[in-house]
């Protein structure tokens, strides 16, 4: 028979804890790229989905908080009209630096949005950057707030 | 003594498993950086290795299955040319959403296709995305099929 | 009781090291995201503290060894210059491959440098890519040596 040192069952509880943060930190990366998706794909019921009870949406288009609102301002401001298949806009999302506080997050990312340009080419339309606080809802993850700032925009 | 309760092995089993998630992600992360590292350096010996002996690449140079013909797709349109140094295209990498399922996983990414420009600065001349099926073949994930589609490109 | 099959204690000191690899791979996630986020705020102790005591940064602006020259090498060429909302510039950085080695480690990522442009539209005025030493020193993930190498820059 093996005997199990003392102290073997925290070693297992402390280990369990460390595997968590990092099942964590994917789930939040998983849902920025769900948002990223929902939002080029102009579904915006899929995208309020991923918001809090009491999340919040803040940027250029104005704020909105908890689900329903948030789906609105969105479809008065850029339209819900779903396209699997994408609707010719692409948000490039990098630079993700997500810090887990048990059922808490917090994160900032850089956001690209891209849209074909004059000759058919990508054109790289704005450079900006999300502030995020994330929350543990139900045992899923959600946006508690994000705050979309635009860094570099053309002018016209 | 310490006397483990009832059900820890179990707790043991659970725990290496939600760890085999997490490396099972970055090896294919790894993978999907490693295609593009080969595909840079017109490396198409190693590109065709990146597939499962049953794997099929799929986009707008046409298609082939297995890493042979593969290698022949690849020499035939492009050109096996190794360049460690790089050949001077880049393929930028973002988006990852992977999803694991024991043996096999899935993914769809984003890939941005870089080459100097008219004035020698970086020209963004495409913009795509690869929806994957991954197996892993001895022990190592390989791609079961790739499929890449340009979805903004320049018309000249 | 429960009989603990004999090994299991091997098996969780296998589980510990695994998880400690992934989480060591995120840590040089953070520290390689806090390099752009200093670089951008021009504060350049944040900085120079990213380093090992031995560490070295080599590019374009010249070479430097240890925390104290970096500073005055990017002090010098640049200018140390915190500004906590960023400087206008932004390093967006993408296609980490890192391999962990116990207490050091490697990678090659790429970076892509923007500014406003001309319309006031985000450019992209270089990309290239760094080659990474890692060392775990004090407990924390340092760079022992980063070479920043520009492979696409605008001729003027």
């Amino acid at each position: 028979m093996f005997v199990v040192q003392p102290g073997r069952a925290d070693v297992l509880e402390d280990l369990a804890a460390r595997v968590q943060v990092l099942e964590d930190r994917e789930e939040i990366r998983a849902l920025i790229m769900a948002y990223g998706e929902a939002h080029d794909a102009r579904d915006y019921r899929s995208f309020a989905a991923l918001f809090a009870r009491e999340g919040e949406w803040v940027g250029g288009l104005g704020s909105a908080k908890g689900p329903e609102a948030i789906f609105k301002l969105m479809d008065e401001t850029i339209g819900h009209d779903p396209q699997p298949g994408g609707s010719g806009t692409y948000h490039v999302l990098t630079n993700d630096q997500i810090a887990v506080d048990g059922d808490r997050a917090s994160a900032t990312t850089k956001w690209i949005y891209v849209t074909p340009g004059g000759d058919g080419s990508p054109k790289w339309v704005m450079l900006g950057h999300y502030v995020d606080e994330f929350i543990r809802e139900n045992g899923v993850w959600k946006f508690l707030r994000r705050e979309a700032t635009a860094d570099i925009v053309a002018s016209n």
